[in-house]
């Protein structure tokens, strides 16, 4: 065990004091892990969407103040009670959602969502005392889903951290924490497209551009990436994308588009916006007989998604995911040998980044819609 | 061939001549199969709801004068040009679908939705030349999806027969040619429950009680019957029904209900019912993490189906089938082959027996709710 073993450690994290403000880079104290958890140096973090979502705190029940990220790459630095599966040292990626190996879902085969460790946006404390780690002279700094990676130093359940191969490039595999194996996952784990189809993706963000990604290592002979935004197109292509459909540049449903490509429709389709009416067309652009649509957007809370049962009757398939389906701590070291073996790129993913002390820059770049992933170098 | 191939075989038909009116015992002309097509003589037909539905003929195109009938059992009596696949004196059972072995759907392994031969209620004629088979004094009398087997000669296109083991008595496995297959098949091929699972089936008609009975050879430990109509409850047992819900006993949605009973909700869920507030129930009552639910009633035509897309997110699938994802050539001889095998009981679905020349008391006992199937014998 490490000197700090035990001890409270005093680092610097980014503090999100109230929603949409600025974060601000405090010492804060990190106290030691407790049963079943794991105190972790943060190498790398990166943003995604979701820590945006919850900064801004819109609608949500504001949770602050707290500290933010859920996409890492870290080192063990010491463990609590009962913690056997890492040792300090090892090379760990935090997770949002877990897996604590004994529950129904965990044992089950078909499902990763965890009774215990399954995603909880709105608790901002440990599980073991229901109390938060991080402090500043003594007052609470809540967590956010478990992981609060935006500390040089955090605390996460054992049940969410993935062990990985030690060789693995830290600032590379630890975007697989969130975005890009939800969509890769989602491709690969739920829609299984085969070799030779054709797959749709509506949205082409991070989570859409890793479910292309998806369907490429899958050999699919068609990507159509679907968006609003004709900017993604030209990325796109690097992940695999072979036809565009910007559904504002036509008159007719962009379902109706897509069939008339395709002889009736894709052979599998992913929803990777959380928009209700693309779900909708997600679903009803998929061919008859074969076609399975998944929906990975987290839609809104009062969406309601609509069809005519004969679409069912005409046997598609409709199937939701969630973190593509990955268990975090089985699957998820598999995945990053995945990318070892050069089964899966991420170096595309990444178009910038910045020193942990710049990290508002990586929230700008996010707001402004620029890049897909923004790395945060905690060391410098 | 027997002596009769090639020249227009006399026969008694019992023909619609009105939506809703007794059938009429006719004398019909029935002509020779053309190509690709078959003549069988009837041995034992059943009657389905389908048959009564057009028969009726509320709200669809009505096309009569009609010979209905799409289960039954009998044996091929002269072929015509180009059928290589059935001889004179195979058994077969005609199917309200086909398989063409051609198109796509024939050739993707997920699919039985011939391009060709797909179920169309509205045609009334052959496809070969447009034209109906059956004549009264000159006179059309139009077919019904391809099968019209209240008649003892009728014409099926090759690709619309199952070619039976010879030794499979005619008056059990007649049912396979619809409801039986679609409910079992909508369990063993689409819902797939594992064994010692829970299992929820909507509707106990025909269609419902062959879910059961597939959920029951799956070796389901529980199977929760739901029905409106508490008649059905005790015939469902032998269907291997655990326990029963009737919805209009309870206050609160029949989803919490079942949820309630199963510790969050059933493993595998199946629609039988055709009613849209059964479908939606019926999506939502299965297990978050790999719950599956299948579709197999037909919707009315403006019926939405409507639910939340968390449903999804929380790794919900469903799914739609059609004739339980079966093939008439390739599957349906297997089905009849697993009943000799006792791997599936017929025999207790057989509630009525009448003579061809009384078949109006099939649909007076359809129409008055009474038993599941009722086999007409034509031989008498
Ligand atoms: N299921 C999970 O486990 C999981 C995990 C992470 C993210 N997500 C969700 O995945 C979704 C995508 O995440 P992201 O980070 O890639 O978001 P993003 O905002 O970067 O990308 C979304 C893209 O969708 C496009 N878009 C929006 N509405 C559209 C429409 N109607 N038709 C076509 N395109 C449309 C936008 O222009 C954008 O390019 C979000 O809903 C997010 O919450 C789900
Ligand atoms: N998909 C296919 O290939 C296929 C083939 C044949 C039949 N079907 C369809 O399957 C369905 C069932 O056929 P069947 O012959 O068994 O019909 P049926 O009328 O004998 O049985 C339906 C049962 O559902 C019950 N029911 C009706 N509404 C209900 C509700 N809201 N909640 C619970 N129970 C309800 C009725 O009381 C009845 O017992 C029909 O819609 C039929 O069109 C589909
Ligand atoms: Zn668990
Ligand atoms: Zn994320
Ligand atoms: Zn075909
Ligand atoms: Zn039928």
């Amino acid at each position: 065990m490490a000197s700090t073993a035990g001890k409270v450690i005093k680092c610097k994290a980014a503090v999100a004091w109230e929603a949409g403000k600025p974060l601000v880079m405090e010492e804060v104290d990190v106290a030691p892990p407790q049963k079943d958890e794991v105190r972790v140096k943060i190498k790398f973090t990166a943003l995604c969407h979701t820590d945006v979502f919850f900064w801004e705190a819109k609608g949500q029940t504001p949770v602050f103040p707290r500290i933010f990220g859920h996409e890492a790459g870290g080192i063990v630095e010491s463990v609590g009670e009962g913690v056997t599966d890492v040792v300090p040292g090892d090379h760990v990626l935090p997770v949002f959602t877990g897996e604590c190996k004994e529950c129904r879902h965990c044992k089950s085969e078909e499902s990763n969502m965890c009774d215990l460790l399954r995603i909880n946006t709105d608790r901002g404390v440990m599980l073991a005392d229901g109390k938060s780690r991080f402090s500043i002279k003594g007052k609470p700094i809540y967590h956010f889903v478990g992981t609060s990676t935006f500390s040089e130093y955090t605390i996460v359940h054992v049940g969410c951290l993935a062990k990985i191969n030690p060789e693995a490039p830290l600032d590379k595999v630890c975007i697989l924490s969130c975005g890009i194996s939800t969509g890769f996952g989602a491709t690969v784990n739920v829609a299984k497209p085969t070799k030779g189809s054709s797959v749709a993706v509506f949205g082409l963000g991070a989570v859409g551009l890793s479910a292309c990604e998806g369907a490429r290592v899958s050999g699919a002979a068609r990507i159509i990436g679907i968006d609003i935004n004709p900017d993604r197109f030209e990325e796109a292509r690097k992940f695999g994308c072979t036809d565009f459909v910007n559904p504002k540049e036509h008159t007719k449903p962009v379902q109706e588009v897509i069939a008339e490509m395709t002889d009736g429709g894709v052979d599998r389709c992913l929803e990777c916006t959380g928009n209700i009416n693309a779900m909708i067309s997600a679903f009803e652009c998929v061919h008859d007989g074969w076609g399975v649509a998944v929906l990975v957007g987290v839609p809104q809370k009062d969406a309601v998604f609509k069809t005519h049962p004969l679409q069912f009757l005409s046997e598609k398939t409709l199937k939701g995911t969630f973190y593509g389906n990955y268990k975090p701590r089985t699957d998820i070291p598999r995945v990053v040998d995945l990318y070892m073996n050069k089964g899966l790129e991420l170096e595309k993913f990444i178009t910038h980044e910045v020193a942990f002390a710049d990290i508002n820059k990586a929230f700008d770049l996010m707001l402004s819609g620029q890049g897909i992933r923004c790395i945060i170098r905690m060391d410098d």
